[in-house]
Parts: C-alpha cells; structure tokens; sequence
C-alpha cells in the first residue's frame, strides 16, 4: 500500500509520461500514442515515446535515452507493454533485461486476447506492477485506437460547425465562416488526430475542397469520399491532388472506365455494395478497418451525416457552436436526411464535454446508445 | 482608501443584499429589485428586500427590521437608493433621519436623469458613500429593468431549447421533450422572471399551451399572443383562462366582432400595424411598455423568433441544448424565416455564459449588435 503523497508522485510522473505520448499524435496509426518515463532515486534519468508507427516503442526509446544504469528504477508507461513480436521486439523483455524494479501503468491493453498478458509476465519476474494510475486520462488518449482494436472498423468522430441556432450555413449556402479562426485551427488539429477524413460528394461539388492538415509539420488524413455513381469531378482538386494524397473513393459504380480514370490519377476506388441507396457505410467501414484506418473525422453535409447516424457507424460527436444567428427556414443544418420521428428515438450523446475556443464552443459527446445502427 | 479585508468584507455583505433581492424576483416589476443589509460593530442589525411592487422599498424594509438603533451603522443597497416620490417616499429621506453614516452602492439609478442624485444628496449630508460594490452582479441582476427605464420597451429574452443538431422538434412536430426536467423547470423560473410571455398563434394552434408559470408560490406571467388574423380559438386553453390569467392579442384584424369576442372572454386586444405581412413588433413593444411590462420572455416558434430579432427587439438569447440528435430536413429549427444571406449580415451574440442543467445545457448571450432592427 503506498501512501497519499507517493501516489501523487505515480500520477505527476504518469502525466508526464501521457504529454510525451500525445507528441506521437497522428504519426502512430495504426498503433496506440504511448508515452514513457524512466525514475530513479527521485530523479527521471530516461523518457521517450512512440513517435511514429514502425519506430521504436516508447518503453526502448526512454530506456535508449537513460541517463544512467536503469538497474533498479522505475518506469512510468502510459499502457500496459506489449508482450508480443509486431513490428517490433516486445517491450516486456526490455523491461525485464534493464533491471527495472517497478512497472507503472495507465491503461491495460485493450486487446482481450492479449490484456493482462504483459503485467503477468512482469510479475512472475519480480518486478512490482501498479495499474490504473490516470488509466481515465490515458484510455481516453487512445479512445480511437481502443475502439479499432476491438472492433477492427475506424472510430469515426463526427464533426460539425454551426451557429447558435443549429444553421451550418446561411440560407443562400454560404458558410465561410460559421466559427472563428481559433475554432477552425482546432478543426486542423482534428485532421492530424485522426488517420482518415470522410465526406460526401455533395461537400466535393459544393466546395471543392482539399481537406488536408494545414498544420504546420502536420500529417495529411487519409481522404475517403463517399461518391455513390463517381459523380466527382476529374479536374477536382481531391482528384487533382491524389497522386501525392492518399485519396479513396467509395462508390458503388461499376463503371469500369470510370473506376480507372480515378485509378489514373492516384485515387484508390473501393468497391462498395448500395443500400437504401447510399453506399453500404458499415461495410465501407469493415473495409477500411481491413485497410488499416483506425479513426476517421467526418466533415459530411447534412445527408451523408444523416446515413452515418442511421447506420450506427459513429461514436463521437464535435458541435462547434458560434455566437451568431443565420436564420433561415431553408438554412442548411448538421444533420438532414429522414430523421427520427420522435424524440423517445432520437439518438441520445452521453458524456458531454465542454470548452470554449476563441469566441466559439465545442462540445464533444460520445454516442450513447445507438439501437437504429447495425454495430 | 479601504484596506483588502474591508473590502473583502463590503464584498460579502453586498452578496448578502444581492441573495435577498432576489427573493423579490417575479413580484416587483415594474420596480427593480432591490435588497439591503444593515451592519453595526461587525454585526448584522438589519435586513430587507423589495417584496412587492406597492410595497415598502428594500432600505425601509431594513430599516423597520433593526434589532439595534441604526445610529452610526453601515447600510449596503444593491441599488442606489431613490430620492424621489413614487408610490412610496424616497429611500434618501429615510436613511438621513435613521443616523446611517455609511451607504455602500452596488449599482448606480440607471434613469439618466435621476442617476448619481441620491448619493448626491447622502454626500450633502456628510454621510460616506461607497459605489460600484459587486456592481457587475446588481447590474445583472436587475438588466431587464436598466433596459426598460431606458428604453420604455420591454427587455426581449428570446428562449428556445434545441438538440445537438439544432432541431426543435423532430420531423413529425412531435417536441416532447428535447431537454430533460431539470431544464424545462429552469424555464419555469424564467416565467416567474420576466413579466410577459410571447408567443405566435402557430404555437398556440399547435400545442394549446397555458403559458403559464407552474412553480409553487408563483405568479404567472401577462401572456402576450401575437396574432394577426385573429386565429386563435375562443376554445383554447389560453383564452379560455384569460378572465383569471392577464392574457393579451396583438392584432392588425379590425374585425369588431372578433375583438369583442376575445375580450368578453377577458383578454385584452392590442390594436397594431401590420409591416411586412406581420404584426409591426416595434410598435408592439411600444405599446407593451406603456401597459408597464418591462421585460418578456420570448417562446415563439421559428417564424416569430425570425420576426423579433429581424425588428430588433431582442436583447438576450437563451439557448438550451439537449444532448441528442434527431436528425430530419424537414425538423423545425429555433430560427425560420428568410434568413440572413450571407455570414457578414449575421446577429452577433456577445458575452456568452454556460452552464449545465441536468443533462441540458444553457447558453445565455447578449445580442452585441444588431444593424437589421429599428432600435
């Protein structure tokens, strides 16, 4: 049992350990942010992180970068370390050849076929395992990873932007800008958070948007249209841009000629089956699960965000909300299609979270229930 | 100069005068309210507030409480005290002959042309005053009434409670409810604040409301129907509880009949131009002011919310938001109508607050600018 003030040094060392994490943002996929921190007498004498997937894991970089002999002391890792060959030697064996003493985790490994694996093996050499420590704070880093290790299907984060009575452009469509500059800077951090970006062709036809990461040293997302009939111009900047982009169209065409122009110019054209007349969203998603993209950021319109909802594929929600009123009965609004006839089967959002940002806010919630989806 | 802990001390007191003015909330208009605390030797001797309109004045009712002779206390007044005749003697008088030696002052008179007299005249007769004490929150507390004297008009509170994706109700028109109790009891308080009511005969030929306010020991607000044709039935409920209910018609119909049809029922009909196919709300809020309703609490449907901030008579946006999605084209949203064309033309909101009921949200701001009204 340690006592109060020694447990607060285990969540002031872990923290560290969870910013060191975080600097692997959007360069880790498909493997988790993890963050390492290496203590000795009181003094951290090691620290690293994964910093992009194929590289080092983090428990090898703060071990590489110790000050002095790490016999004896403590490491911090913000998750549970790996027990098994990937792309790289498992972490386990690291800690046990370094002389480690004490092994401190934030969440466990959220593969069930391996959770608990690596901690077991730990303690049968010895070594002194304390878990959970800020396990919250840590789970929720890799809340998209979590979720893709589970269910082999992206996360998919569905972002919007409107104004304070629920319109995402004035009536005449224009939208340029609904939420100020800091809002829209953290949209960008969004795009580099996570590995895909999904919208529809009406988005592309509309705006002819790149959807990159304007961040600097950022990290393009993965693009993925969703183009039922391939209806995206040839000459669009996505298409245009597809060739140094990784670009993917989902359609449901089987117009061969049509498939290999987008071919020609670097996109990649998924083979999607129509329902309800719109592209198959849960099998799109079991496809780019298959293709290794664990999290995606929908910026849909109306109608595609409609579908997502309908088909259970989302899990979390960002409303950014600006402090002014557009008005308008035909103003276009974040979710359309259908809708839920009443409010008893309205999707509820649990979990809500709220900031401000510049003048705007952003409230983030998780998909509570979801009974109309097939997940 | 006061030292900190005085001032610390003067804070402290102040709030105590701030918590007893509220206790007048829903029963003073059209006065302020107004609460005061009597301080002698570090000790509370006296305490009052504005109970009701007609009633004795915070400072007097203070005063009438003392356990102690006033002589050589400290009085502290959320408001400057008055110093002319109205329905009762001036607050001024009564402090000179209690032997009070200190007034502290939240907020100063906001009529322009009384402003700054009464502690004028405590000044003249050698007593200290203090201004601007936790002025922010008296001012506050008190905005709708600053506005009123100021204005002669009604201060608009525009409320409407919306889901994450900005509908008010779902396809179907079914709306109950998008926010949970909690919330819908935060409004009730709202009803007890403001003195009127507003909302359009759609409402009205929708959902048959009482437009009343339901908390125990409360007092119902003047309920103000826009209506332009006369369309409401001589059967709902409002018009079939107007002789108990002050219940008013603002109309352009000059159909004699059907005025004194509603009138023998017990409302009153407002007479007012028609501008743009509508009722003109500028001269309603003219005339409303003049029948001494300061304040209004707005719960119209999209179309009259569009018609009231596009005149410019709304000074304040509540907007509650519920934690769920329901989706729909077709939804009604909080704010119809036209719509403003572009982002530019957009009302801005300043001053934003939020804050969580139950599950809900409430986001309070002020209209910072509003170049399409009249006012």
């Amino acid at each position: 049992m340690k006592d109060i003030t020694d447990m607060e040094k285990d969540r002031q060392y872990m923290k560290m350990a969870l910013e060191l994490a975080q600097k692997g943002m959007g360069f880790t996929a498909p493997n988790p942010m993890v963050g390492a921190v290496i203590v000795k007498s009181g003094k951290v004498i090691g620290q690293g992180y994964h910093r992009k997937y194929g590289e080092l894991h983090a428990e090898r970089e703060a071990l590489a970068s110790c000050t002095e002999q790490p016999e004896g002391a403590s490491i911090y890792v913000t998750l549970e370390p790996c027990c098994h060959y990937g792309k790289q030697p498992p972490c386990v064996n690291a800690i046990l050849e370094s002389g480690i003493r004490r092994v401190i985790i934030g969440s466990s490994d959220p593969n069930p076929l391996v959770s608990g694996k690596g901690i077991r093996i730990l303690k049968e050499h010895g070594i002194e395992v304390t878990e959970n420590v800020l396990k919250e704070e840590c789970d929720k880093l890799n809340e998209a990873f979590f979720y893709y290790i589970q269910n082999q299907k992206p996360y998919v984060v569905m972002k919007y932007a409107m104004t304070m009575d629920g319109k995402i452009a004035t009536y005449t469509g224009a939208s340029r800008w609904v939420t100020g500059e800091a809002a829209r800077m953290h949209v960008q951090k969004q795009r580099l958070k996570y590995t895909g970006i999904m919208a529809g062709v009406g988005t592309v036809l509309a705006d002819d948007p790149m959807l990159t990461c304007r961040l600097e040293n950022g990290r393009n997302p993965v693009r993925i249209i969703c183009d039922s009939h391939l209806r995206t111009p040839l000459n669009s900047r996505i298409v245009k841009t597809a060739s140094t982009i990784p670009t993917i169209f989902a359609t449901s065409s089987k117009d061969q000629q049509k498939i290999k122009n987008y071919e020609d110019m670097g996109c990649k054209v998924l083979d999607v089956p129509e329902k309800n007349g719109h592209i198959d969203l849960n099998r799109l998603m079991e496809l780019l699960g298959a293709a290794k993209i664990d999290s995606i950021l929908l910026e849909g319109g109306g109608t595609l965000n409609w579908s997502a909802l309908e088909s259970g594929i989302v899990q979390k929600v960002q409303t950014y909300i600006a402090p002014k009123l557009f008005g308008g009965e035909s103003a276009k609004t974040p979710i359309e299609g259908k809708g839920f006839p009443d409010p008893a089967s309205a999707i509820l959002l649990k979990n809500s979270e709220i900031i401000r940002i510049g003048d705007d806010f952003l409230i983030e919630s998780e998909v509570k229930s979801n009974v109309h989806g097939n997940c």
